[in-house]
């Protein structure tokens, strides 16, 4: 990331992480640090405490591995105190500066006082500051005084600033936090007041946006840029503003990361910071314009072919080579397996295997997932079939990437047993269904915030506000990624900790290939294709008479319905009659229904009225509680 | 609990239960709700509209079990809008009136608004809960009126009252639920004030003290009453105060109960509202008095033996007739198996299967288990055997009950060769192990507020303010139960989720006993028994010179140790030499040392100098990442 193009917006000169972002020991967490090409790393002093690891061995790994020691962190409740308890506070800060030296760090991170500080006066702490400073002039130590955001009486980055502006000395600057500053929605435009060279350091944390005391949400719910809900990228374009040049250090506390495998952790951990310095530059990638396909593996694919052809898909036969099938309605294409998996059928679920996503330059995109070190999906081709490049995505879906284009893709003309033309007269959909609407996946715990980054980091898709939906085996927080046309949606739904099959931080797989564990893991949870259509109600009117079992909505949500909204009787009883659901907001109206799961994948027919852009508010809870009644039966 | 002596303290009249509480179906939770013994229920809104069944089947189902319906709730947003927008109102509310008939509930939740009123005037709002009521009358329909804790005018129940008792209407009172009034701090004793035949409804609810929004706190871990950290018996008391004879119901919004096993839930909740009831008529569980026994499990008994032995443990030999053997030191005796436990290897790990407890009267706490429906433990014993009274806690650990002795018990005569003299010389331990000072058990996250309950409920333990311990493996929740003199201490520390073995909902054993699966959750993680010595170090050395491994602390443990103390060099090198760790407060001094884990038991020698009641604050990382370490080479 080092580049160093001079007229083009800043860029990142230098990566660092701090090791309390990655689990398992220092050691692990160093390596695993330099396995993703970080150029550093911050010692974090519980980490070098619990290790086996004497200063000078740690310094000789970080050496071994190429790593840099950028900081040590963290030094507390030093400033602002009467001087006996000063004086104790040198003796203890000494020490450290001792350690520092075996360990070869001259930056030490000082977080303004929580504990100790009992009445405050500016001119005593930045005395004290003054004299912490000159004490680690003597060891050529420098230090970054940071404001918390739960500081008691300096917390925010200005007041901070402002004592060591005043303290005046050459070693003592400014370490500037984004959770800090943010979650108190601090005015970064203010770092235009800070030299770049009093920035001693730069540490970065995205969070989704909640509301709970800050300490908490900073100590547990701290994700990677890109993850969560910051806007990291005016906090870059103004720490660039400053002449800054320093590191930019990921500090993230997280119940989730602390859990999950430290070398993917810290491959994320990189990427974050790739996609931050892409975004803070400009450079954004290019929205997918549509839906190329989905792939559903299931148990039982008899029935997926079924469903299918009920919704009035054309059934575009077998691929030439393969064993799987291609159905299409309108512009909506689903490829379906011809074999029972074996995997699957132990798991008795089914699972969105993969998903085709058009985008303007699939070369380009495909460029881009290397370099954000997304692993490369793989299917086995013969020389005269299309190649597609595909992507795997942390749940391990495969993306595939194909043209741009209005027209039935080429490698449509693969499947059937004579050539298909490709474009023209596609068969299918009783000209009632136009494409896939939205695809739904579940997102086993461990790889939500992963999920988010890599829609947000490879197609420039937003999250929208997660919500929470009540399912009979617990909540389910559901986020949706989209492009700001709509044209992919995709909601990501994290699986409740009582579904998790399995010990599953074994099964988080650092290879990089779509194991069948993970396949397991997404296949235990309901996942869909939603097909947008015309007319939502005729569609189900056919499906009906072609033979289709609906998911049953419950008459009770008929009665609530006329209750909330007070709709035309003859409007309601065809709803009921075809177990069409409905919604409306300020934008439009969304009737929508559902079809019977095939293992544990299932489909979705919407039709989208007006401005419409949700999903059907209430109804998630519906259905998921028809879908746990009849998997009871 | 219908209980009506006269004179006592007033008693709960009549238990009920919101559905939203239970996982599963409509149908699922009422019969729940049945089995564990409730007398009505509250319907929760989205349940029923999520259900198959119609009002009637509802009606129907709850008079086949036994259940009387209470209340359906919630309706929202009523209140304090303009007149246009409240003729809507009424009719949204004549709908739900109807659907109240067909249920055949009487009475109806109506939250303070929270969406839709914009501006406020009581008058209003006074006017418009009149012809609510009003309307309600008509249906023979009673309105209990409560003040959400996030309501956007009213949010105390004091404002509510208000309003009511201006509305005059002789259908109109209030609904009082703990957690809308605590969650804020409310003062209970104004309780006073109202009448209690304007008390329509009560919904109880506790939750651990937390920072954070109330809407979030309140609609993810409420939990049941003695689960939390609310003062209920002070809110019971005040509402009987005010003469309240109604039902007491559980209203809990809990990630936790969502998903797990309903009729367990419900078991448990019933359990919350006997001890809760008890607990307001003052009528609390004798303290245990202090440990009989610890029993652990080990894949490789002879290595528990070793380790035992190594600190000064007396081998008292096998038991006459069960594979068992007991090793004393002072008054800490340590029961071990004899033979590999298949599911224990299976599992790679070892397990604190049982503790023993002394009591002032077994049989009472014994009767009281029963009632509080705690499954009873079960072992076989001969005739001319010491029986020993048992009770299964939540996570599958057996607690035995003995009376309170100074002397060692009875059953230490079943050991040995030759009669062992009960009481008397009892060797082992060198005269520096007293006994045991505190065992700590591991708790899948499923099980963990069910622990807190049972300790509080059928032994008096209190819960100490939980913390968090960084692990190389993630963040374990532990929280400290004890008795108010410390003679029985119990930290329970929630397993994080990454350890959790298995789709854990499926082992949440309903039948009562201890099944090998539950035993292997608890496998999975570290567990302890902790001895209290007179001289920890003395321990330390005398163990060492028989072969002891104890678990390494590493040398950085004391370098951070020295800047934070300012220990004596000689001191210092002593507990190093040992690994001894080291941590001092206000109240006195703690030195502790660990063994290395037998599978993933592991024991502790603790020394508490002065009135010292902590656990070794900054110790638990160090020891989680030495035993992660160990683990892995």
């Amino acid at each position: 990331m080092s580049q160093t193009s001079s007229p083009g917006p800043a860029r990142m000169q230098k990566t660092s992480i701090a090791t309390v972002c990655l689990a398992g020991t220092l050691e692990e967490k160093m390596r695993a640090a330099a396995e993703a090409g970080f150029d550093g790393i911050e010692v974090f002093e519980p980490d070098l405490v619990a290790s086996p690891l004497s200063p000078e061995q740690v310094r000789d790994l970080a050496e071994e591995l190429g790593l840099t020691l950028d900081l040590y962190q963290p030094f507390r409740d030093l400033e602002g105190v009467p001087e006996e308890q000063f004086q104790q506070n040198l003796r203890r800060l000494e020490a450290k500066f001792q350690l520092m030296r075996r360990l070869g760090v001259d930056l030490l991170l000082l977080c303004s006082n929580v504990g100790t500080a009992t009445s405050w006066e500016d001119p005593v702490a930045v005395e004290q500051l003054r004299r912490a400073a000159d004490l680690a002039a003597g060891y050529g130590i420098r230090i970054a005084y940071e404001a918390l955001a739960w500081g008691r009486f300096v917390n925010t980055y200005e007041h901070a600033w402002s004592l060591v502006q005043q303290a005046d000395r050459p070693n003592l600057g400014v370490c500037l936090d984004s959770f800090h500053i943010l979650s108190r929605r601090g005015d970064v435009s203010g770092f235009r007041e800070i030299p770049g060279d009093k920035v001693f350091f730069v540490q970065m944390a995205d969070a989704p946006i909640m509301l709970m005391d800050v300490l908490s949400w900073s100590r547990h719910h701290r994700n990677f840029p890109g993850e969560g809900g910051f806007d990291l990228v005016t906090f870059m374009r103004e720490l660039y503003a400053t002449g800054y040049t320093g590191p930019v250090s990921l500090e993230v506390f997280s119940d989730v990361y602390r859990q999950t495998e430290s070398v993917r952790t810290a491959r994320e951990a990189m990427r974050s910071l790739q996609w931050l310095d892409d975004a803070q530059a400009g450079d954004t990638p290019a929205h997918p314009t549509g839906w190329d396909f989905a792939e559903v593996r299931a148990a039982e694919p008899s029935d997926l072919s079924e469903v299918l052809t009920q919704l009035g898909f054309a059934d575009r036969g077998r691929h030439r080579t393969k064993d799987v099938h291609l159905f299409s309605a309108g512009a909506a294409r689903v490829v379906t397996n011809d074999r029972t998996e074996a995997p699957l059928e132990h798991a008795g679920g089914s699972v969105i295997a993969s998903v085709g996503l058009q985008v303007p330059d699939p070369r380009a995109t495909a460029e881009h997932a290397r370099a954000l070190h997304f692993p490369k999906a793989w299917r086995a081709n013969r020389a005269d079939e299309m190649v597609l490049r595909g992507v795997q995505a942390p749940d391990g879906t495969e993306v595939f990437l194909a043209p741009t284009s209005a027209d039935a893709p080429q490698w449509v003309g693969e499947y059937g047993e004579r050539d298909a033309a490709p474009g023209g007269d596609v068969p299918g959909g009783d000209g009632l269904i136009l494409g896939i609407d939205h695809v739904n996946l579940a997102q086993p715990w461990q790889w939500f915030e992963e999920g988010v980054l890599f829609y947000r980091s490879l197609f420039g898709l937003a999250a929208q506000v997660s919500n929470d939906v009540a399912s009979p085996q617990g909540l389910v927080r559901s986020e949706v990624m989209r492009t700001p046309d709509g044209a992919v949606r995709i909601p990501l739904n994290l699986i409740p900790h009582g579904l998790d099959p399995g010990r599953s931080s074994d099964t988080r797989s650092v290879s990089g290939h779509v194991d069948h564990s993970e396949l397991r893991l997404k296949a235990a949870y309901p996942q869909h294709v939603a097909f947008l259509a015309t007319d939502a109600v005729e569609v189900a009117r056919r499906a009906r008479a072609r033979g289709l079992r609906m998911l049953p909505v419950p008459s009770n949500y008929y009665e609530d319905l006329a209750a909330r909204f007070g709709l035309d009787e003859g409007f309601l009883a065809e709803l009921r009659e075809h177990d069409v659901m409905y919604d409306r907001d300020e934008g439009g109206e969304f009737l929508h229904f559902y079809t019977r799961t095939v293992g544990t994948v299932f489909f979705e027919v919407v039709e989208r009225r007006g401005g419409y852009e949700g999903y059907g508010a209430g109804s998630a809870p519906v259905r998921l509680a028809a879908q746990y009644d009849l998997d009871r039966q």
